[in-house]
């Protein structure tokens, strides 16, 4: 299912409207299929797999991250349906598919048809990868990553606004990976004045794999942007299940403010600057005891000399 | 030399206007005594370890973090010649003695009396260990480690000043541990009249272990504390070889500007304040590309649910 679920990630910013699925089909010990979600959802992950395993398929286990669809589509086929045809013995999901067209009814066909089911196998896991997706059907929204990077003092740039660089090669390579990752990215009007960010993906052969911008504002947006006039509207957002807010402090305030961020991805650099501009606004604390409680770690690396930190949005289950 | 090192580390603070230096004696294969620089700076590690192994030391081999003394004192008698009265065989040394009263002296001493010596075994993490003696010694100014407790966003309080509490209780145990290895603490007259610190040690068996008070002030310091005009009188002060300066934002900075800091404490929790008080003020960085390579991570852990991060200045060799 590991794996299965780090194919899932290769579809994360591409796969809307459809969720990002990961599928892995195992015969005898070896793997004969791998698919997930392709650009604009279709093909599912599942028919790609099985398109690979082809008569491989038949006895075999599929391991897959969400519950296979039941619902009929126009844009193709049921692949609870694929499955059975395809003769699969055994299909072990880690999600159960929230959409209420499927719900449970995809694995109860898959049994009525004499199939083994097995669900809930790193359940966690899945809906991480797939959070933009599960955070749509529960909270109505896209999945949110704010994106600082950062001095040790918490600084993003000196007083004058100057930031190149804070960060170095390394981490930077790596923000532009997680651009490719999201489906949007948002930065507030201060930043796009300032700035001018092309905020495109610089990495050889992912150029294609830049997301929409979008702008946080109440003026106009220049050609080539989306404009929204407050964070709530990002649920408003067609195709957007996974959105990377990049900036400025006002903006990332508002996404905090609003209980809007999912996710923090802190690039933080060996460096202090003292005096110089904050990285995060005014979100209107005004308890310590409440700020508490509401993020965990959830990685760290080295990237060069600086270290990537990525905390989650605690939430009671 | 490893276990030596460790027992150096249990005079930091204390063992002033000495080293603080540690010292193993194996026979065999067997540790026969143990020692480190007392209270006050006697005896010496050599002569406690010496004291433990009793005639054990004849034939044996000592490791020592600092060459032994060879300067006549009024105070206590000479190591390298207790060395050679106990009948030690060989001695391990880590960091030859810039002392110059010492200097290589107390090794060749030793080596005429057919002691076999070796010198420069961890040389540089007995050196971090005494890094006020060391620096005393090439700088003419005690160690200085500045510590913060700050939130992801770099924030040590609230707009209105609350601080209490960023970090939890596992963080504040370890700062006061600590406040146990400085021979003195230092805060600003601002965090003085805000926060009235009593800057003792609050651990379990560790309260006599508390460190002077000093206050970086133009003004007049009260009872109990002694008082410098700027950073750079810490060069004057007698018996300090490990100042832990502890606040605020100014006094933060105005050590920085000076470039006497030789290492970052680092507190960080896992919460976010948005707008509030910075931990480190001004300290005239005009250009990004002159903060870089200044600082490098030396330790790092977790401290229930914060994060310890250690930084050491990079200093040219």
């Amino acid at each position: 299912m590991a794996v299965a679920i780090a194919l899932s990630e290769r579809g994360r910013g591409l796969s809307t409207p459809n969720p990002n699925v990961g599928c892995l089909i195992v015969k005898d010990g070896r793997v004969v299929g791998r698919g997930w979600t392709q650009k604009g959802g279709r093909p599912h992950a599942e028919a790609q797999a099985l398109d690979e395993a082809m008569d491989r398929a038949r006895g075999a286990t599929a391991y897959v991250t969400l519950e296979p669809c039941f619902h009929l589509s126009p844009r193709g086929p049921r692949c609870a349906d694929l499955m059975v045809r395809a003769g699969v013995r055994r299909v072990v999901i880690a999600l159960r598919d929230p959409d209420p067209r499927t719900d449970g009814q995809g694995a109860a066909w898959l049994r009525k048809r004499g199939i083994a089911v097995e669900m809930g196998l790193m359940a966690e896991e899945a809906a991480a990868a797939m959070c933009g997706f599960v955070l749509r059907q529960t909270l109505g929204r896209p999945a949110v990553t704010l994106k600082l990077g950062l001095s040790l003092d918490g600084r993003i740039a000196l007083s004058d606004g100057s930031s190149r660089w804070i960060t170095g090669p390394d981490a930077r390579a790596h923000a532009h990976l997680e651009r490719a990752r999201h489906d949007a990215i948002l930065v507030g009007g201060g930043t796009l004045r300032a700035d001018a960010p092309r905020l495109d993906v610089r990495l050889a052969g992912l150029e294609d794999r830049s997301p929409r911008r979008l702008l946080l504002s109440h003026g106009d947006a220049p050609e080539g942007w989306e404009r929204i006039a407050t964070p709530e509207d990002i649920a408003a957002l067609a195709h957007v299940d996974h959105l990377l807010v990049e900036g400025g402090a006002r903006t990332a305030a508002a996404f905090l403010r609003a209980d809007l961020v999912d996710r923090l991805l802190l690039y933080r650099a060996p460096i202090v600057i003292g005096k110089g501009l904050a990285g995060i606004g005014d979100i209107g604390l005004t308890d310590l005891a409440e700020a508490h409680g509401r993020w965990r770690l959830s990685d760290e690396r080295r990237l060069g000399h600086d270290r990537l930190e990525v905390y989650g949005r605690s939430r009671k289950a």
